[in-house]
């Protein structure tokens, strides 16, 4: 594994895509390639990109490519949104639809499946992106369906979290939950030529207003793929934002939620059912039972 | 807080409002009422139904709730979906439009704001139930927007989980995560008057096989809400697969997520952080470091 990781260092393609099939998987080889790749981490920028399915995120990342390759970038995208036509592959077998830059060769897409994951996006996620940053991929985009423990993940496993959003998509409040907002870095409001685009981003300010106390929000950016506008100002506002250290709060997030399940596991049924019924039947506090369980 | 208790197991809904309010705020209050609130829970049948924005869940709610009311059923509706024009309220401050059925005393309905909650579904939601099943309300519809971890949560909230999908809704896979097919006890084609029903419930069967190697799968039903067609089918299998035990199953959950972030409280950032030197500087494995903390 260590022969693989030293080849994905190197930058070849084939064997990253191999790793990544191995970190996928997960179990031995995974973690020992894992540990090897951690050594060349560090000098990637991820970019979290979520929102609805609708609000236009794959067109939006292709349009993100083509100026990121314009500085001379070097882009990899994760594709994690089952929604998305970019991991439609992860879903139905069919591979990615990203065509222009498909022959690019500055440029990776690999759809990530979420299959048999529960909550939040996959497990995999961390040890992918060190993959690709490792192999000396400059940007890692990583593409989720807006969903509240996504949003949070991707605030944690992102370097700059980016929300779109999009006018007239069904009601007023745009699915838009309210963790998003407050865990987005940059708003954006795509399809920005489409009417209502003014009113939707005046909204986004408003509950921005509403939700913070803070003088700062986050800043709203209109944003149209077939005006080719609003794409630079997104790709400045990235490099301005994107905070220090993601390597190293990844592996926080990744650890704390490993110690979580570990901890879940070590509950035996026998044990949550006695703690129930010392709540049903003699009346005891919900969360005193539970700090004991903890505390176990 | 054990006379309100009382007044709500009477049946006030004056009272029940009341305590739902000292649910959602949480402390003190909160852990006594729900506390005397348990000890009349147990009755209710709790149905969740999710699926994506543009679904048309709420209609179907609506629909579904003529159908129970038919039946002589006493309908509680928690509208935890924050597209969703049932708790649109919770978001922008306009109370529910649920137009036919707000004037009718055998249908109670409650937004619930998912404000500053991560991931999944709001922690009130246990309570809310079991305040609704206290006062009475034979059914509790809980409506969600499908994602990953609010899924999970209504398959065990809920003593059964219905998954709604739409004919062309954006792409082929229709935003369906492939965990909500996993936990979905009954799949819904709404909106079935629309071309493209035959086919998107063809494709949901198609999934359903390739996901399980059971024989058995959950059923897929079409309904109209405008030709009100499907909707008793729907009712009737709702009755037929509902789980018993909701009540303990809920607690269950309830506690070990409790406990889980007792145990998260309890990781300080200096022992997580000396986790993530010991992998980054010594090599050491995610996996093996992750359980020495939930052993502590």
């Amino acid at each position: 594994m260590s022969t693989l990781a030293a080849a994905v260092a190197a930058g070849h393609e084939g064997n990253l895509a191999r790793a990544l099939t191995v970190l996928e998987k997960g179990g031995v080889d995974a973690i020992a390639l894992r540990r090897t790749l951690l050594e060349h981490t560090g000098r990637a920028m991820v970019v979290g990109v979520t929102g609805p399915p609708g609000a236009g995120k794959s067109s939006l990342i292709g349009a993100l490519i083509g100026a990121l390759r314009n500085e001379g970038k070097r882009v990899a995208v994760l594709a994690v949104d089952p929604s998305s036509p970019l991991s439609g592959g992860a879903v139905l077998g069919d591979r990615t639809r990203m065509g222009e830059h498909t022959l690019d060769p500055g440029v990776f897409i690999r759809s990530v499946s979420s299959r048999g994951q529960s909550g939040g996006l996959s497990r995999a996620v961390p040890a992918l992106i060190d993959a690709l940053d490792a192999a000396g991929w400059d940007v890692v985009l990583l593409e989720t369906v807006g969903s509240g423990q996504s949003d949070v993940d991707i605030a944690e496993y992102a370097d700059v979290a980016v929300l779109v959003s999009v006018p007239g998509l069904g009601d007023d409040v745009q699915a838009i939950k309210a963790g998003m907002l407050e865990v987005a870095d940059i708003l954006v409001v795509n399809k920005s030529d489409l009417p209502g685009a003014a009113r939707t981003a005046r909204q986004l300010e408003q509950m921005l207003s509403l939700r913070s106390s803070d003088s700062v929000h986050p800043p709203v950016i209109r944003t149209s793929v077939p005006d080719a506008s609003g794409i630079d100002s997104l790709v400045s506002e990235l490099g301005r934002t994107a905070r220090a250290g993601g390597r190293l709060r990844r592996l926080r997030k990744e650890i704390v939620r490993e110690a979580e399940s570990a901890f879940a596991l070590r509950l035996s049924k026998d044990l949550v059912d006695r703690a129930c019924r010392s709540v049903l039947d003699e009346g005891r506090e919900i969360s005193v039972v539970a700090l004991e369980l903890a505390a176990r």
